[in-house]
């Protein structure tokens, strides 16, 4: 497979980024669109198509277009690659997604989960690198996450596998929009960072956070952070919740499974300093499976918890692998065998 | 494969027991013999051998014997077929069980936790027959649970995966032996059920309870079940705790596995009747991926949740498949890829 490349794309709500990578795992370029700028989802597909096109021209040095892989917040139908509903891209419903780029290009394409594509990239490249199976969560607007088992993203029956977002993390907390109550995304994910915050500022007890909210209209979690670093005590609890939050849903998915490495990407993670003593703490008072696994420190198998390293290229680069995962097993059927569950 | 057939073992702490199943799933014969009756581990493979070669010259006639499958309660060393530590067979850390039976024997023999035999019982002939996936929770002195994707046993890095027993339902809930506070299992094994029934016994708010508990010294789980099917009001108080607690656990582990199956078996799940409601309406109330796996129900792909199938037998057929499919692994290569991930 030396030499040749997959297009990896990154459909998100906000912006339409593409890139060219290679079988080896180096990303040879990659271009970035406004997908809010472009309106509808023909349009988009359009700009999409012309830019894999004129991408796939200018590095068909290397060898031929392997395929095209495209992460998509959303729920998706996998094995149709239909685009079934996203909050992130109105009327897309029910779009196809795969057909639609597959007439235009004639390169065969796979559709995934943009936390599915971002869990394979750090699987291929980064946290993962040189380990069987990870756990990746994303904290962003919400919480999300994916599982890559064996070499392979685990997607379950429907294709919804790998939502932490959504597990109970306290049984009478804060209502969520799924119609549970205190959800790892009511603790974890950036509006509620930003909620927590405004409840704090609102409390007369945060001065300090107060006005630095009233100061700056544009005020987010990446500004929480910043107070979090100078000391601001308001700013130190919030991620203190957010971290033990982030702490009792992961003792539960390690009790699970067992898989050698967790990682923790997406906005919000840029804050992994102040997020990480408090996860590691409970996982270590929470998690019988990771304390069991600990005493195997001397065997070279403890677990792994560690902040994503691949930043918002994580899911170019994994959706741009899920393209060349299928062409192997489409080209070479017996090869899958060697990614198969142990 | 036709007339082939293997022995599944469950090495209990209380009891051990052998039984002869053919590649198709049938059980020809079963033994009971009491563990700890026996004295010692090499007195128990002793025994559980020449039981083995009396099944197998016994019902040799319909083929040769593919291998021997045991199930053991406890931490083990997969790899090495090595039984690390177990509460319930003291005396026999670190010792090499398959070493010993196969020393014996002079067939292939495959180690599992008790749990995931069980699991791989019902997923091949009892509540997940039919299916690709099945999570198995058992429900005995503890809280267990196995998880078969795809097939096969996910195992994890260490075999520790699918523990859901010492998943955090109430972050600040009774502690456990684990070190964790408020695990599943300090509400839904048959030891918190009892200290549940003591608490309340001794509240004196519960006459009925209390005066069943003080007439029988034996009263357990099972006489609970009795009075909460007579209408006792602290009874039923007791399995709606249990039943939300595994409600809560059970959300979050649909939210990651979204598999197809998810059973309850052990000891307490024969309160079933008592237990579903409850964990139906929580999960209802709070799995995302539940939910929205339900608004498919008219592409048969819904969620199922059951009581297990195959009762104390689910551990015998599932040790006698996993040396099934041991040994079909080994005879023909290819054939693995069959029950690769999706």
């Amino acid at each position: 497979m030396a030499g040749r490349f997959a297009i990896g794309v990154d459909l998100g709500g906000t912006n339409l980024r593409v890139a060219v990578v290679t079988a080896e795992g180096e990303l040879l370029e990659k271009v970035t669109e406004s997908t809010k700028a472009l309106h509808g989802s023909d349009r988009v597909v359009d700009v999409m198509a012309s830019e894999i096109r004129r991408l796939t021209a200018k590095h068909s040095g290397p060898g031929p277009l392997l395929g095209i892989g495209i992460g998509i917040p959303g729920i998706l139908d996998l094995s149709a690659g239909i685009l079934r509903k996203s909050p992130n891209l109105p009327g897309w419903e029910d779009y196809p997604v795969r057909q639609e780029i597959e007439r235009r290009i004639g390169a065969p394409v796979v559709l995934d989960n943009d936390a599915n594509a971002a869990a394979m990239g750090e699987f291929w490249l980064g946290a993962g690198r040189g380990h069987d199976s990870l756990f990746m969560l994303t904290q962003g607007t919400g919480v999300g996450g994916g599982i890559v088992l064996n070499g392979k993203i685990w997607h379950g029956m429907t294709g919804m596998a790998g939502e932490p977002g959504h597990m109970t993390v306290e049984p009478d907390g804060p209502p969520c929009g799924c119609g549970n109550r205190g959800c790892l995304e009511q603790y974890a994910g950036a509006t509620a960072i930003m909620r927590m915050a405004r409840e704090a500022a609102a409390s007369g007890s945060a001065a300090g956070l107060a006005r630095a909210m009233r100061n700056d209209p544009a005020f987010g979690a990446q500004n929480l952070h910043v107070l979090a670093l100078a000391g601001d005590k308001a700013a130190l609890e919030i991620f203190r919740r957010a971290g033990k939050a982030l702490g009792i849903a992961l003792s539960g998915v390690i009790n699970l499974l067992n898989v050698s490495v967790y990682c923790f990407g997406g906005g919000v993670a840029g804050a992994w300093d102040m997020l990480q003593p408090h996860i590691l703490r409970e996982v270590r008072e929470r998690s019988f499976v990771y304390n069991a696994t600990a005493a195997n420190r001397g065997l070279e198998r403890e677990t792994i918890i560690t902040c994503a390293l691949l930043g918002p290229d994580a899911g170019l680069y994994g959706a741009a692998r899920l393209a060349i995962l299928k062409a192997a097993e489409e080209q070479q059927q017996p090869s899958t065998c060697r990614d198969g569950p142990a």
